[in-house]
């Protein structure tokens, strides 16, 4: 039996369970993945509330440590299974893991219009169909420019190898690239390649209930 | 010189700022502290947010890496200065690390009708004179159940020691306490007994424009 359950949403459609699914298969440890019904609200059951604190999804069970906020997650398990035996969820450098942290940090506190307007429904599920509003525009504007900076020019990664950073930012980018938007060849070849890692599409190809079932 | 040096906005009213604040002073560690206009756009001028990237505060910059997201320089300055030479940012057990880091991201990512319905200018400026929204209400009330499941019974800090964790928290806190909203005894004292700590005053008692200069 797994000592790590990892608890996610049944429509396999959180950017932040993607993140941690992400570290957890490129470390290549064991987990019991459950999954739970956000519509159902089954977060607020008082078990489920009271042990993760935010009752949010992802939490993190190790033992009876009940952990929820992706970061603080990805951190506990690069603790728990570090390198060099363990694939590093960092890159090694102090300054080069601080621009990680940092990239992982603004895409979950940042372009809030762009993950309003274009949800990961619409990556998974039907695509959107209105156009962006001037804040998703501007959303949109900004992430192509911070990926064009930290993406070096020809690279295929952040950084010389790839990060949980480099999903974070082709989960983001391809909220623009599915619903139809332009971005510069560079990014997109970027964004498409991440997709391809077998990390990041065994949560990407995952089965899905039909989309009804989110709505 | 200082070799490190912070960006924060003019107004003193940024809750990520004052978390590196926190942590700075606590490392008691020198450093240059720069203030921006954040009504005047100062942050989206072109040198600032090509070397922030986020164009936000705060910006930590040290020798000529410059860093944004707070949880990021948080991390950083906690591997540039590290314990026991200097006060560590975070508890000294994976798990209590993990939970630290859990509080802080919460914070940082959750709450959002709190946040704009109690902002900041209402701590440090005018109080709010208008009631929370549902939504609101039901923000505080997490907050609060939060607080009294992590601040342990007749404690005046989260873990065993002052963590930076107990430095959001008050401050996401003060958001109702300044504000008039009720909140248990056990809750307030800790979080007025936060409040007290030199390093958290240091950033409250600052000198601040008048109010007009913000909106």
């Amino acid at each position: 039996m797994a000592d790590v359950t990892l608890y996610g949403s049944d429509t396999w459609t959180s950017p932040y369970v993607f993140s941690v699914w992400v570290a957890l298969q490129e470390k290549g440890v064991p987990f019991e993945m459950k999954v739970i019904s956000l519509k159902n609200k089954e977060q607020h059951r008082p078990d489920y509330r009271d042990r993760s604190l935010t009752a949010k999804v992802p939490t993190l069970v190790h033992g009876d440590f009940w952990l929820s906020e992706s970061m603080a997650i990805i951190e506990y398990l690069d603790e728990l299974y570090p390198a060099p035996k363990f694939w590093p969820v960092f890159p090694a450098g102090a300054q080069e893991r601080a621009r990680a942290r940092q990239i992982m940090m603004w895409i979950r506190t940042d372009l809030l219009a762009l993950r309003e307007e274009r949800p990961t429904t619409s990556i998974f599920y039907e695509r959107a169909s209105t156009p962006l509003s001037a804040g998703g525009v501007a959303a949109a504007e900004k992430l192509v420019r911070i990926a064009g900076q930290v993406v070096p020019e020809g690279a295929s990664t952040i950084f010389s190898e790839f990060t949980v950073a480099d999903a974070d930012l082709a989960f983001m980018l391809h909220r623009l690239l599915l619903n139809g938007h332009a971005a510069p060849p560079r990014i997109r070849a970027y964004a498409e390649g991440i997709w391809k890692r077998p990390s990041v599409r065994s949560f990407v190809e995952h089965e899905r209930p039909p989309f009804s079932a989110y709505g």
